[in-house]
């Protein structure tokens, strides 16, 4: 066995544990089986006792392997085992106007309540994130900002912020300008100007389906009609499903969350980002490209966007830092492409400036380099955490059961079996004071009812296990 | 003399102030005319020559009297004594929709420019403003927050915040509950949820004229029809022309600037507010109210707002801290009656919640007085200003304009002879580093064109004095 045959990590502890990895995920080693004994491992080739327990730890920090007291360590899951594996949706090719207003109000109501397991809230948990580093973030830019921080700044957006935005945009594949970015209150507003620059009450746009529920929201709220196109949960939307819905209805607009889309999790291949943007150019129909998961990836690298690829102009491409730093702080962005004088325009009409001090503020954290520190400590955190919540899920939860392989973000998609309602499974839940967010919220039609969507974008403990394992009792009670 | 006769003021040296200051506005000293020597006033009234001293230069501050080297005080002006009124205005009463984008545009992007002198810009300049108290607000808000503002607060936005806004609602003889209010990102924000609630693409709203043109360009960009009002600058629009407008259009709103209006600075005395409110209530049309000048009143007594004297929930009333002290912290807030779950389901669908720093710092600035303290200073200030603004027009300006007097906020309205175009006004002052905001940005009709506004929201100095003087002569140049 050549104990660092498959690796590209720089310590040698991660290059031992990633080469464990990688035979349990193939079923060299399966579950149940046991790890070569620290001891033997070390003197076999030559390498110290603590860095092979590092290893050891490492994994069992991942949920792959578990000690057992007086004997060593055991292979505890197999995150590639889960039988049964998510089908591409397969929404029906027709507009429809189903409302789910009154279950998101009630699902987001239930959060304010006091001690709740928050499974259906899908931003990191607060002990996540650098609170002391922002909050030194923003001393220092209420201290620099002209007039600390209390004038109206360029409709833009604060400058530092839109160039760190685009010195970032290396990481994508991207090479925007300042010029080219306009700053927004959070990546939820970004989106709202684009789709208010690019329709008009009565436009069809085109989305994924199953589809961040606000995007619905907002979609209706507008007087637009929701096209819903069928995704896979391991690649997205397929551009030649896109060209049948553009050959049949007139769409104005397509939007999509391209990296580890929100329910499903889906990564759209960079081949097939560059086909839809292709395909998209050629029809002339603009492509709203939601990138908000897109730095928190669990792989080896950021996936490139679609604006990538971008030659037109044609992506309106979104992000934010709600996903990775400070929600609350509501700084997004968007480079609109050759629609900017139109969002720029409607930027200013519905609000005029953003919020100064916290747009600074996240320049400054971008420019000193502590975004990148960050998200490799949250990346850790969020990959160790995928790998507990889907070997609890595979524990506490009945067999049939579906489940997402996400490789970046931190939600997971569940399938249920047919005839179970998780509308119900959420009721029963908040009963034991855990939230879900079920499935009919990420869609306009009559689907996804036995679908759930769970976060774990929180600190991993013994109360979240057995969270889990209350949840999985449910299931198993309706079945 | 009674030094004392008509005052209300608590201190002996302002009560001086205001009998002279009675005396200068109904011409009984006119200008020209030697104020008592100080040392004569303080022997026949048995008040110290130091208190009589405070009394001068307090009205040598406003502008009205003038210190003579070794002779005395003189009168130096008279606010009262402008000949010209500025008339009710005459809009057309048809739809119009005039692009006055590209002026607008122009405007603004020129207040970008380095050493102009702004009198175009609508907020009070960072020197008027408490900069320190608010960073330490600011500090304070973040280290009490909850995860120090980095999450999402409630939909409805910052407790502390609406629960002052609602104390601070009796000032204007309003009775809001915390849970009557939603924040916004500033008062324009406030307004285009109020409005996009109210109304479709398509549909007729009725707005005084002139008017902010943030107001025409936001109604524009989601498809309204705008019907202007004819608008007295004194007291605003009358009921009586609303009826008329109401029997003969289909109209679903209205807005109007209660107090101290931009740009005209009216402000709609109390009676008329009932009855406008009265005749909305009629004909069960809402009223949006923007009352972002209330607090900034230049004479005794916040007036009342529309709001006050609402008993159905028919009044939208929306205000913020841009004017007063911080437009770069976009907190803003509206109490929308009966329409409260429309306005926050908008908010939440555009841009889910508000940044929570600011929010919580304006909060803790209203709760723990230091906002009225900071509004007194302002006040007094800005209405100095208005006596030194009124001055210097008076003096610079050829004779045959027409000059606003507002009784609050820091907005001038001139209209100048009919043939003179502002926009070619405002060209010429930018040669001068100069900025103005030409009449016709306040109008979707063919109007104004020989008005503009005149923002006195600075520091009072030399250079203004001067840049007044080379306006006015500008202004004769064309004449």
């Amino acid at each position: 066995m050549n104990l660092l045959a498959s690796s590209k990590s720089e310590h040698l502890y991660l290059q031992i544990a990633e080469t464990f990895q990688k035979q349990i995920l193939d079923e060299v080693l399966k579950i149940g089986d046991k790890l070569p004994s620290v001891r033997s491992l070390s003197k076999q080739h030559g390498i110290s006792v603590s860095t092979i327990l590092q290893a050891y730890y490492h994994l069992e920090a991942k949920g792959l392997v578990e000690p057992r007291p007086q004997s060593g360590y055991y292979v505890s899951f197999n995150p590639s085992r889960f039988p049964r594996k998510i089908e591409k949706s397969n929404p029906i090719p027709v507009v429809r106007t189903k409302n789910v207003e009154a279950i998101i109000g009630e699902v987001y109501d239930d959060l304010a309540m006091e001690g709740i397991m928050k499974f259906s809230i899908n931003v990191p948990a607060p002990e996540l994130l650098p609170l002391g580093a922002l909050n030194k973030a923003m001393m220092h830019a209420m201290r620099t900002l002209p007039a600390n921080g209390t004038s109206y700044e360029k409709i833009q957006g604060n400058d530092l912020l839109r160039r760190q935005v685009a010195q970032w945009s290396m990481t994508w594949g991207g090479q925007l300008h300042a010029d080219d970015i306009i700053t927004t209150a959070g990546c939820m507003n970004a989106i709202s100007y684009c789709l208010m620059a690019l329709t008009r009450p009565g436009d069809t746009i085109a989305i994924e389906s199953p589809v961040y529920f606000g995007m619905l929201r907002f979609a209706k709220s507008i007087g637009l009609n929701v096209l819903e196109l069928p995704t896979h949960p391991d690649t997205g939307v397929d551009p030649d499903d896109v060209k049948k819905a553009l050959d049949k209805h007139d769409i104005k607009a397509c939007f999509f969350v391209t990296n580890f889309s929100n329910p499903t999790g889906y990564c759209m291949p960079d081949e097939q980002k560059e086909a839809m943007v292709k395909l998209l150019s050629k029809y002339g129909v603009p492509l709203i490209e939601d990138d908000l998961y897109g730095d928190v990836y669990l792989g080896n690298r950021r996936p490139r966007s679609c604006k990538s690829f971008d030659e037109e102009g044609n992506v309106l491409w979104c992000s934010s830092i709600s996903k990775t730093l400070a929600p609350g702080y509501r700084v997004g962005w968007v480079a609109p492409g050759k629609y900017i004088e139109q969002v720029k325009n409607l930027k200013l009409y519905h609000s005029i400036t953003s919020a100064t001090a916290q747009q600074a503020a996240i320049g400054n954290f971008l420019a000193t380099g502590r975004y990148e520190h960050h998200l490799r400590k949250l990346r850790q955190t969020l990959h160790a955490n995928s790998l507990h919540f889907t070997r609890a899920i595979g524990e506490y939860f009945p067999e049939e059961i579906k489940l997402s392989t996400p490789k970046g973000g931190f939600i997971l998609w569940l399938e249920l079996a047919r005839h179970i309602d998780t509308y119900q499974l959420y009721q029963e839940a908040m009963q034991c004071k855990m939230s879900i967010a079920p499935g009919t919220m990420f869609t306009l039609q009559d689907r996804y009812q036995n679908c759930m969507r769970l976060s774990y974008g929180m600190q991993w403990t013994p109360e979240v296990d057995r969270g889990l394992k209350k949840l999985g009792t449910l299931v198993k009670q309706m079945m």
